[in-house]
C-alpha cells in the first residue's frame, strides 16, 4: 500500500428490495424543504416517483422539484439547478435517478451557498467549496458511476465543449444511497450493458497505474470477475435479482475511494471517453467502451507485467509457454470478444464522432499523470484516430 | 446480495508512515481528559507510547492511563477500566495496541455510563447501549482482529470460563483509528502469524456461508490471496513494508461488515476457538487455527461446491478430471500445507488443552446457525476431539 492516505467513507447505504424503507429513517434528520431532483421522468412511468412522494408526505416535508436533469448534465442546467433550490430554501436534495442526477445533486449543493460561478471555480479551477453545503441523499435507478457513495460529480460546458469531472472531498458524500436493484430492472439493454462498462473502467482504470502489489489490485480482481460473471447472467435474465444485486453492489464498491488507496490511479480512459462525450453528447459508458481497447493496446508495453497479471486473475488466461506480451495481448482479445458479445460500442464512429470532430476532441482531452505512460498531444491523438 | 440491509462505516483511519500525524488532527475534536489504554508495556520499548504522549501534550490534554490489558481482556479488568474512566472523567478512550486493546477500550466505553454490570448486560444478554458512549481513538500497534474499524469487542470472564464477542452498532466503532505498518514491525513471529491467522479466519467464516455466489464471496477472494502472498513474503522478511502494509490493509477489510454484506456468515470457528481460549488462555490466533482443519472437514459435505471453489480460486486447484469432493479436499490439504510451513499452531494440545478441559470446551462452545451445518453437542466434540 503505497504512500501514506486516509479513508473515511460516511455514505450509509440502504440495500434490498426494502430499501426504500430507509427513506423514512433518514428524513426526519433533515429540515422541512426537500428539493426532489430527477430526469426526463421515467420514475413517473415506473412508479419509483410516486413511492418517493408518498414518504416525502407522510414526512411532512415540503415538496420542491427539479426535473429534466439530462443524462451529461449541463453547466446551465446547474444555474437552473441553484436558481430553485435557493427558491426553496432547501434543507436536503434528493437525487431521484442514476449518475447524472446523483452529480448533478451534488453540484447544486456545494454552488447554492457560492458566490462564485460554480462551473469557473469547482470545474475549471477545481476549487473546494468554503459555503456551507446543502445535505444530499439518493435513490438510485441506474448502476454505473458510483455517485451514490462518493464526491465525483461531472458537469459539461456545452458552449466550451468540456465534460469534466470534480472528485470532491468527503463532505460532499450523498449523506445516504437507498440502492433497490428491483429499481434498475427496467432499465433498457443500452443502458444497463453502458452503466457496467463505466463499473469495469473504474476498477480497470485503477487497477492499471502504480508499481506496487498490493491488497486493493487483488480487491479489484475480485469485482471484476464478479462482474463478468454476473453481467453474463443479467444479459440472459435482466429480471434475475441475484445478478443485478451483485452488479449494483460492485458499481459502488468500484468507485468509492476503496480501490484506489495505495494507487496512484490513471482515468486516461474517462478523459478521453469525457472528451468525445462533450462533442457527441454520446452516452457515458458506451464512450468509455469505445475508446478502452485502442488505449490499453497503446500503452499496454508500459505495464505488460500488469496486463499479463490481468489476462491471468482476471480472463483466465493460461500461461504456460507464454511470453508475458502474448498473455497481456491475449488477455486483451478475450476482453474484447466478451466486450462484443455483451453488445458494447467498440468505435466512436458508432457514438457520432466525424473526422471533423478529432481536432477539438484532442484539444479537450485532459492528460492525467497516474496511468503507466503520461501521454503526450500526439499519443492522444492516436489513441482517438485508433478508435474510430 | 441476499436479503435487505445497510452499510455504514464511519471510522477515519490514518494509514501509512506518517498516520500518527493524524492523531493531531483527530484530538482536537474532542475534550481535555483522554483515557490511554494500553498493555503490557512492549509500546514503551519501541517507543510509540513516547511518540502519543508527546502528541497529547502538544494538544493540551490531561492524560490518565489504564494500562495491564492483557491479550485476553477479562471482565474484572473491565470493571477496572470503568472505574478509571470514571475518575477521569475521559472524553476520549484512546487504545494503544492491538485488537485486545481495541476491544477493551470499546467495552469500556459502553460501559462508563452504564449503571448495569457490563459483562451481564452485553456479553451474557447481548443487550445494545443505552446510555451515553464515550468515544474511542485507535493506535494500531498489532495486526488481526480488525477491532480498529468495527463495533467487535470480546471479554473473557475467568470464573465462568466463557470468552464472549458482542458485536456493537456503528455507535460503537472507533472515531478514528492510525495505521502504521512500521509500528507492527517489531512483533513476535508467533504473534504475526497469530494475527493473520485470525484475519484468514475472519474472511473464510463470512466466505462459507449462504447459498448464494454473490460479489461478497469475490471479495473474499482477492483478499485470501492478497494475504496469502503478503505472508509469504513477510515471512521471508519480516520489515518488507508493502508485505507488513497489505496484511494490515487487509485485516481491517477482513472484518469491518464489508465481505459479510449478503451473506448469513458462520463464526463457528471462533466460537470453538474461543471456547478453547477460555480454558487454556492461549493466544487467540492460534486457538482458530489449530480448530479450522477439522472443522471444516467436518462440514465440507455439507457446503462441497463452495469449498471445490475456494480450492480452486483461492488455491489454484486445478480441477480438470476431479470431483467437487477431490477438489475440495485438495484445497485443504494444500491450505495445511501453507499452514503448517507458516508455523501456524495445528492441535490444541500444543495449546495446552488437556483430555480434562473436553467437557468444559463443549459446554462453553456457543453454536452459531449461519454456516452449511447448524452443529449438535456431538458434533462440537467431535470437532474439538480431532483437534487434540
Amino acid at each position: 500500500m503505497l504512500g501514506n492516505f486516509t479513508y473515511c467513507n460516511p455514505t450509509k447505504l440502504y440495500f434490498g428490495k426494502d430499501a426504500l424503507e430507509g427513506l423514512s429513517e433518514e428524513l426526519p434528520k433533515y429540515g422541512k424543504n426537500v428539493l426532489l431532483v430527477y430526469g426526463g421522468g421515467s420514475i413517473k412511468k415506473n412508479g419509483i416517483y410516486e413511492k418517493v412522494i408518498e414518504i416525502l408526505k407522510a414526512n411532512s416535508k415540503n415538496i420542491y422539484e427539479d426535473a429534466g436533469v439530462m443524462p451529461n448534465p449541463t453547466s446551465d442546467k446547474l444555474a437552473e439547478g441553484v436558481t430553485r433550490a435557493k427558491e426553496a430554501n432547501a434543507d436536503l436534495i434528493l437525487a431521484v435517478g442514476g449518475g447524472s442526477v446523483c452529480d448533478y445533486a451534488k453540484a447544486v449543493s456545494v454552488s447554492v451557498n457560492c458566490n462564485d460561478d460554480p462551473w469557473e471555480k469547482y470545474f475549471i479551477r477545481f476549487e473546494e467549496p468554503s459555503c456551507e453545503i446543502i445535505p444530499v441523499g439518493c435513490v438510485l435507478t441506474m448502476v454505473g458511476t458510483g455517485s451514490e457513495m462518493n464526491g465525483g460529480s461531472v458537469i459539461t460546458n456545452r458552449v466550451q465543449k468540456l465534460k469534466i469531472g470534480h472528485v470532491f472531498g468527503e463532505e460532499v458524500f450523498p449523506k445516504f444511497s437507498i440502492l433497490n436493484p428491483e429499481f434498475t430492472f427496467t432499465l433498457p439493454k443500452y443502458q444497463m450493458i453502458s452503466g457496467i462498462y463505466d463499473i469495469m473502467s473504474h476498477i480497470l482504470e485503477q487497477y492499471f497505474s502504480g508499481t506496487d502489489d498490493n491488497t486493493s489490485d487483488y480487491i479489484s480482481e475480485g469485482l471484476l470477475r464478479s462482474l463478468i460473471h454476473s453481467t453474463e447472467k443479467a444479459l440472459e435474465n435482466p429480471s434475475d435479482y441475484e445478478a443485478r444485486s451483485n452488479i449494483m453492489w460492485t458499481a459502488t464498491w468500484a468507485l468509492n475511494t476503496l480501490v484506489a488507496k495505495g494507487k496512484t490511479t490513471d482515468w486516461m480512459v474517462h478523459m478521453l471517453g469525457q472528451s468525445v462525450g462533450a462533442h457527441t453528447d454520446a452516452t457515458h459508458g458506451m464512450t468509455l467502451s469505445a475508446v478502452s481497447l485502442p488505449y490499453y493496446r497503446y500503452i499496454l508495453p508500459y505495464g505488460l507485467k500488469k496486463f499479463a497479471r490481468y489476462a491471468v486473475n482476471v480472463w483466465g488466461v493460461k500461461y504456460e509457454g507464454k511470453t508475458d506480451r502474448q498473455i497481456a495481448e491475449e488477455g486483451l482479445s478475450v476482453m474484447e470478444n466478451w466486450m462484443k458479445k455483451t453488445g458494447l460500442v467498440m468505435n466512436i464512429t458508432e457514438l457520432g464522432a466525424t473526422e471533423t470532430m478529432l481536432d477539438g476532441m484532442v484539444k479537450s482531452t485532459l492528460i492525467m499523470d497516474g496511468g503507466y505512460k503520461v501521454l503526450s498531444e500526439a499519443d492522444v491523438r492516436n489513441i482517438l484516430k485508433a478508435s474510430y
